[in-house]
């Protein structure tokens, strides 16, 4: 009997103190419960998201000085778990002292090296260093490691040897991205595996949730262990971190892989727990099986749970929102309200003569069916007041001894009302009500800027921003049917039209409303952004020629051809939402909210950008040239 | 006679088509000065800060068709030139297509290959992977390349040989960094060296400008040129690149080092320029000599250059910036008039009625020194207007059925005054009056967030953001004394208290002001930021502890007791900005304007950072108690 305990701990970056009682506590635990060996994620101490912190020495040695506590604590029991290990005698290339995403074990207050290492412990091997990873910046790998000690990899990665009750165990020790490279040099696994022979796989990981991801690892991690013939112990922490402009939940559900490849235990969806199991009966366990939920469930955990820990980590209790009687501004009030409460919810509606009664009237319902605070501070009078004082302050030339005046066009008078809102009443009345403002933008508005800076750009989270309109609409109805179990979110709110009701073009009582067509523009915006290999107008228009563009986007076919009915209009649609793409919503992104991510390519640290203007290729000009003739 | 061509050009990046032409018009001119060989910098096609841009295939063979063109150009001369690389049948660790930072040399239509490569091109050997440097993120370095192929990176780095005029010359082929690697397994200069006899070396940069840079390199550079007996070309481009909230210009001064080590030629700063040397008489050019600028110029240089070209790229002419009768905006404003002209600069000054008369009389004493476009804009109104509605609005609680209202704190009343003139004022008036409104944060408020979202953070660009207080004003004397040899800048607004203005305890005239202190706080927020080992408070007040601080973050001896009578004021205002500087300042830096870079550590991109709160390391609190016992 081998008795193994998955520490599935929240993690909270940065914070190595409250780090190290929570795994102490949890080992504790473990030892109440008989177990011979606990297992904690992928930097465990420090976090993994932490920016530039990594530069700071004294952080350094405190995270070295928890983990040796860590260490001392085991007595009686082998801790494995992830911490930064320094090397204070040697360099990084950036001149900074060594640092290695490592893997300890601990057994009677000593570390134990694994077999080849000239370290107590494991090195991350592979480096992930795409999205939002940036593993490679901080951390010194163990090929760089194996070329400096004139080596190779395959010479110093090695099991670690546990004797537990006179048995000699093998461990393959890998973190993370060690478990996923099909597109690297080498594989440590395939060099575990074909070493020697090893008795069961540890893989530390500290892995953000995305949608989908979970499928796919059970999937991999799962041949692995059929293929080694060994069980495969994958530990993942829970919690909220971030990179600044780009936020991710971790959904912890670490997982016990059995010989055959199948689940045979597996920590709860964002919940700490620890899981105890025995290696040798774990082939009598019924295999898991999860529950078929919809993709939009997982979404909503994720929003929900990062939603919660968000507004913990920043201390904020309550949040002030600013709702139209539109889908977006609805969808975020329901599901802030789940999180926190009516009793720390307002909501705002600000209407100016461009508000339709039909629109006012949806507000006062969604306010009515959750039950929370609601006011309504119209802006006509001071939006007035705005236009009225810059048209009527002279303006004097002071070389010329001229004097002029401004004028406030009419699309300059929209920027003023979405600005009056959010910047004026919502700050103010969320600063006054002891709270913060949301950004309740979409995906889609986030890709091409469809949104004011200063205006409904601003908040001090944008919760949907990683959201296409059609998930947005899925989380409405999933809201309704399955997490209030009634119609909080009323239904001419999902029927109407969108419209940022900003002047007469946008009247909704009269079906006109946001130049963006969603069932179209949500997949061709999609392909700019998700794509592993990203679509350009280049791409898009060959697509289009050839007439594979709506499954090579993958919305409805015939789409592209009842809104654009001839190439000219396809194009000038396309290089429209291009030039803002890659124009003026980058200069807005800049100065976005941060983002909740729960796609594969979330806007902020994930996907990196540079204000560098639109471009088309010479073959994209080409081709439109030979489809305008 | 071997003549040699730098062909300093200004790189546009994310726009191929453009440097292309710009290569191929640059060559003619080359070639009508009969140059054996003409060298453009690092990346000249595609440029080199492109946030993601890289994975979009379609881009990518953009840059190799305008590559091709340039090989297609070298007919009667040689043309060395940086693109990307692309072998579109292998993968890189992401699984995205194989890129290359390379260095191609073409000849009579066709590549020549470096002596021992596979490829027709040199790869860049050394990856920065620091600071605002992504290299690792998207290209694939020789070091991998060569575990791919079985063999070391030393059975690959191997001269390009090139026959010109019945001569042989050996050309030791670097990018950028592989001139600098002192901190790497190994230095493809050493490799190159130590092989054979190489007869000059070119070095093919993409390098941003910082501060004191310039310097270094003529050390190392000039010395590596001394130690390998071989004239070393060293070709940077000009221009502006970005990776959204960081904005970087290059400055060019591609240098010949003669085989003393002395710069033999040199280029203009900031400015395109092809300069045509003759290797074989080097020797006979006397030394260049720099002219003895103090820093402040070079920021200048560096300010000035990025707001015209910045401008440039987001189409933008005129300006908006809000003066407060403070030195930052009248600094922001005296340099925006020297670039755009005082036709296209509007300062607006927006009293409450806690601004001074003092302060608008400098405000419209600054206005008329630049003879620019000036408005008052009182705020006052507007101010009063939102508190009331914030304040008279019943707020329903739906669910209690009661009614309550809301209360606006004076601090409140301070961040509405703040966000009326930036988010309703400036926004609007620049909107109209046809362009953009600055931000005009220092770096000091910047680090621990003296400012308001959406007031006076926000702007379309914080060129001052990167300089410290004490910058700042050596920036207006600058301006007086040497841009416009005339007192622009008031010497009222240089000598008065830095204060917000913004209640009854900032008056100006009561000598009452910001809470920095900047001749202590400058240096102090700099150890967090700027030091290459970052520092924490556990630093600060070990140093404090032993008496060395003011010498180890380069104050004035003595600053801390002056301003800190006790140890326990001494902590208190310690970790009061830390707490901001961890906390709530990175909320702001989030959404915070582009930042034009001029230190070798600025804000955004350079400066990663997650939203983690303050931490305090297990040492720090010991000393603490020690010191407060």
């Amino acid at each position: 009997m081998l008795k193994i305990a998955l520490g599935q701990m929240e993690v909270i970056p940065g914070h190595p103190d409250k780090n190290m009682e929570k795994i102490l506590s949890m080992t504790e635990d473990a030892r109440s419960q008989q177990a011979d060996i606990v297992i904690f994620p992928e930097m465990a101490i420090p976090g993994y998201f932490l920016g530039d912190t990594w530069e700071q020495p004294a952080f350094l040695q405190d995270c070295e000085e928890c983990g040796q506590k860590v260490i001392e604590a085991s007595q009686g029991i082998i801790i494995m778990f992830g911490n930064i290990a320094v090397d204070w005698k040697k360099k990084n290339n950036d001149g900074r002292v060594r640092k290695y995403n490592a893997f300890f074990t601990a057994k009677n207050g000593k570390l134990i090296y694994p077999d080849s290492m000239p370290y107590p412990f494991v090195i991350k091997t592979l480096m992930p260093n795409y999205r939002e990873f940036d593993d490679t910046r901080h951390f010194f790998s163990l090929q760089k490691l194996s070329r400096e000690l004139g080596t190779t990899p395959d010479q110093l990665i090695s099991p670690v040897t546990l004797k537990i009750k006179d048995r000699r165990y093998r461990v393959g020790c890998l973190l993370c991205e060690d478990g996923w490279g099909d597109d690297y040099e080498l594989t440590p696994l395939g060099i575990l595996k074909h070493q020697r022979s090893i008795d069961f796989f540890v893989n530390i990981s500290s892995s953000p949730y995305t949608l989908g991801k979970n499928d796919k690892r059970h999937r991999v991690f799962g041949a692995q262990a059929k293929d080694t013939h060994a069980s495969l112990f994958y530990i993942n922490n829970v919690g909220l971190q971030n990179n600044g402009k780009t936020i991710y939940t971790f959904d912890g559900l670490s997982t016990v892989y059995n010989t055959e490849g199948q689940v045979a235990a597996c920590c709860q969806e964002y919940k700490e727990e620890l899981a105890v199991v025995d290696l040798e009966h774990l082939g009598e366990l019924p295999p898991v099986t999860f529950p078929d939920e919809p993709p939009i469930a997982h979404i909503y955990h994720a929003l929900a749970y990062g939603i919660h820990h968000f507004l913990e980590n920043i201390h904020m209790k309550k949040v002030v929102i600013g709702i139209s009687g539109g889908i977006d501004s609805a969808v975020a009030a329901a599901l802030y309200n789940r999180v926190i409460g009516p009793e720390n919810l307002l909501l705002v509606n600000m209407p100016s003569v461009y508000n339709s009664e039909t629109t006012k009237g949806l507000s006062q319902k969604l306010a009515e069916n959750l039950g929370c605070h609601y006011a309504i501070i119209p802006i006509q009078e001071s939006v007035e007041h705005t236009i009225r004082q810059l048209e009527s302050t002279p303006i004097e030339f002071l070389r010329e001894h001229t004097e002029s005046h401004l004028e406030v066009s009419s699309f300059v008078a929209e920027n003023i009302q979405a600005r009056d809102r959010s910047a004026r009443i919502l700050a103010g009345a969320a600063a006054a009500f002891g709270g913060g403002f949301t950004c309740n933008a979409n995906k889609a508005e986030t890709t091409v800027g469809y949104s004011t800076l200063y205006g409904d750009q601003s908040g001090f989270l944008a919760a949907l921003a990683d959201l296409w309109k059609y998930q947005v609409y899925e989380l409405a109805h999933y809201l309704n049917d399955a997490v209030y179990q009634r119609e909080v979110i009323p239904q001419g709110i999902i029927d109407i039209v969108p419209s940022a009701e900003l002047s007469e073009n946008q009247n909704v009582d009269e079906g006109k409303g946001d130049p963006i067509k969603y069932p179209y523009h949500d997949h061709l915006f999609r392909s700019f952004v998700e794509r592993w290999q990203k679509a350009t107008p280049q791409d898009i228009l060959s697509w289009y020629s050839e007439g594979v563009l709506e499954e090579k986007i993958g919305c409805e076919p015939g789409l592209a051809g009842k809104y654009f009915p001839t190439p000219a209009d396809f194009i000038a649609d396309l290089e429209r939402w291009w030039n803002l793409f890659t124009g003026m919503a980058i200069a807005k992104r800049i100065q976005a909210p941060p983002i909740l991510a729960v796609s594969r390519r979330a806007f902020g640290f994930d996907h990196r950008e540079a204000q560098n203007g639109p471009y088309y290729t010479r073959r994209y000009k080409e081709l439109k040239e030979k489809l305008l003739k």
